[in-house]
């Protein structure tokens, strides 16, 4: 990697959502390839949104990539990290938007991360009320989950992602070829994304992912190709039924209720967002199964291929109480109840709320109480 | 007014946007009938966004209207005025749904004027991605423009109304009783808008307003009445048809371009909205004068006018420079060149840019030079 080879001819997964449909490309070298970048509209300039980690090893490639596209094209860099998921950060680029003399048809591209992804979209969809933009994920977990779909967001102190929109890229560019250079905390934190897909939606790929858990931890080109097209194309088969998560959609967030709560009990940042899914993945198949959804031995096989995946699976100890607390402010909640994810069988999802002495249990089981 | 008898029949004007549509009902008293608030969706909660001028007049009968519908609802004020239209103020709306446990079926209500219902609809545009509102405007800027259409946004430092969303309300409640209670200029300030009406899009409601503004400036109930409902089926139709502004919708901002420089150049809130619209105006229609579009006998029309609606026609004088360094800024500039919306013929109205030289002949003959 880069193989030139793959850039000819990347896989293509449709998002199907009328005059909101987009594609995602995925294979190795197609940040460097302008011919990728049609699906893009025209204007004067754009702006790459990036941050300190990502900006010094690719940055520079995609600028030159667009450089026949735009006028001009300017690069910001934000500071990394969950942590920085806030308003003053977001406005960081409005001010520069603002300062560039950005218009209504400026491009913004967010090269990077889930953090610069849900970013940039929320400055794509609010900037003069809304401008085109493009994902270009550089890690597992934004191109298997939060680049596709338009759900783009900030943190506010008392709940994550709890100011944002849906609004869809115009183009989705996947180079498997930027993994390469993935810290291995991170590599972990998006298979815990791709691991999802499987208890609630298709275990045929649970079979798979943990037949090839090994050859993804040791970033096997073959193996994450495939895992990044499959986690795509169910995302899409979902997000196409159901945008604005009125009902289905809201099965993408098995693992994140609780994996939310440790997010935003230990600090934002402590635990990458992946490590906290998985660790809630775990949580909430116990708790599946205490609703009759599964049995133990399923969930000692989720349990297992999370460890394998590199990722937690006991939570962190804030007490039960706290717990709930940060649970309630969860986006799934209706009128203070909470609202889990729960396999009712393998490869099946439903949303439902479970008795507070049910979930304690698993809180306790699992090492958070 | 309150007129007892126009709460039993408001009328009624429908936006239509497939499955954003919703109703503007229009008559005296309506905020006291619980009955005009069938439209609104139920949830468990709500929060009335408010402000310190309004609040003490109207949020207890409006909570007391509403409280068969919800089990809680609070009130929130915020200063009042638009030097507040910003990313703190806004902050304080999510601060307090959070504080309050609000979920994504809490319904805002918006009770105030323009810079109140900007604030509140981007407010349920983002938090969560998304919740309902609807619209009380209580002055008749917010009643004949602002709260119909489904535009919403804050200010950002480098130009007004940068950061917001397209996000429809469930329902716009027109209470004409409240106009009773708006201070002078703000009585003013929106007849600004309602006179807009006219050279874009209605010669004969401009000839209406010509003949009553003696009526209208008296607070007279019928002419009121009048003047709310026209302006809301003509913004309707407009807004039907291109809710997005990808075209026809721009003609709204006629003399916004003008006016927003004028009240970003002087600090927001230093000439209400509706006055630098109004002044807005006769700057473009000197501009379209000068374009062949009108004759001076039009200009001298729209501005006696504008003077008897007791509206400023005298530009503040920041400069020819400052005055094209704030319009390059506006959101219909593509790549750095200024678009105006100027009348081709009285009643028409088409955007396009304008000779530098020929705005600052009109910056000069209109004082702001």
């Amino acid at each position: 990697m880069p193989q030139p080879e793959s850039i000819a001819s990347p896989q293509r997964v449709d998002i199907r959502l009328g005059d909101r449909s987009y594609p995602i490309l995925i294979g190795a070298g197609l940040l460097g390839d302008p011919s990728q970048f049609d699906a893009v509209p025209a204007a004067a300039s754009a702006l790459i949104v990036t941050n300190t980690t990502v900006s010094p090893i690719y940055a520079e490639a995609l600028q030159k990539t667009l450089a026949g596209r735009f006028r001009t094209i300017h690069v910001l860099e934000l500071p990394d990290g969950e942590a920085h998921k806030d308003w003053p950060t977001l406005n960081l680029v409005f001010d520069a938007l603002l300062q560039q003399g950005s218009d209504r048809k400026t491009v913004l591209f967010a090269l990077g991360g889930g953090v610069v992804g849900d970013m940039t979209g929320f400055a794509a969809a609010s900037y003069m009320r809304g401008v085109p933009f493009v994902q270009v994920p550089t890690t597992l977990l934004a191109q298997v989950d939060s680049s596709v779909g338009g759900k783009t967001a900030i943190n506010h102190p008392l709940g994550k992602n709890m100011i944002g929109a849906f609004y869809q890229p115009q183009l989705v560019l996947c180079d498997l070829a930027t993994l390469a250079t993935l810290p291995a905390r991170e590599l972990s934190a998006g298979l815990a994304e791709v691991i999802k897909y499987g208890p609630i939606y298709d275990m045929a790929f649970f079979d798979w992912i943990e037949a090839n858990i090994d050859a993804l931890m040791a970033r096997d080109p073959a193996a994450l190709a495939h895992a990044v097209r499959r986690s795509c194309e169910i995302k899409a088969e979902v997000v196409g039924q159901d945008e604005r998560e009125t009902g289905l959609r809201a099965i993408l967030n098995f693992g994140h209720t609780f994996g939310h709560a440790i997010e935003s009990g230990l600090g934002y940042g402590e635990w990458l967002h992946g490590e906290a899914v998985g660790c809630g993945m775990v949580m909430a198949a116990q708790l599946s199964q205490r609703l009759g959804g599964v049995d133990a031995a399923f969930v000692q096989r989720l349990t297992t291929l999370v460890e394998r995946a590199g990722l937690p699976t006991v939570a962190p100890k804030l007490g039960a109480e706290r717990y709930l607390e940060l649970m309630r402010v969860d986006k799934k909640s209706e009128a203070g109840e909470i609202r889990f994810v729960l396999i009712d069988k393998p490869g099946s999802a439903v949303m439902r709320p479970a008795p507070d002495a049910l979930v304690r249990e698993v809180l306790a089981h699992c090492g958070g109480a």
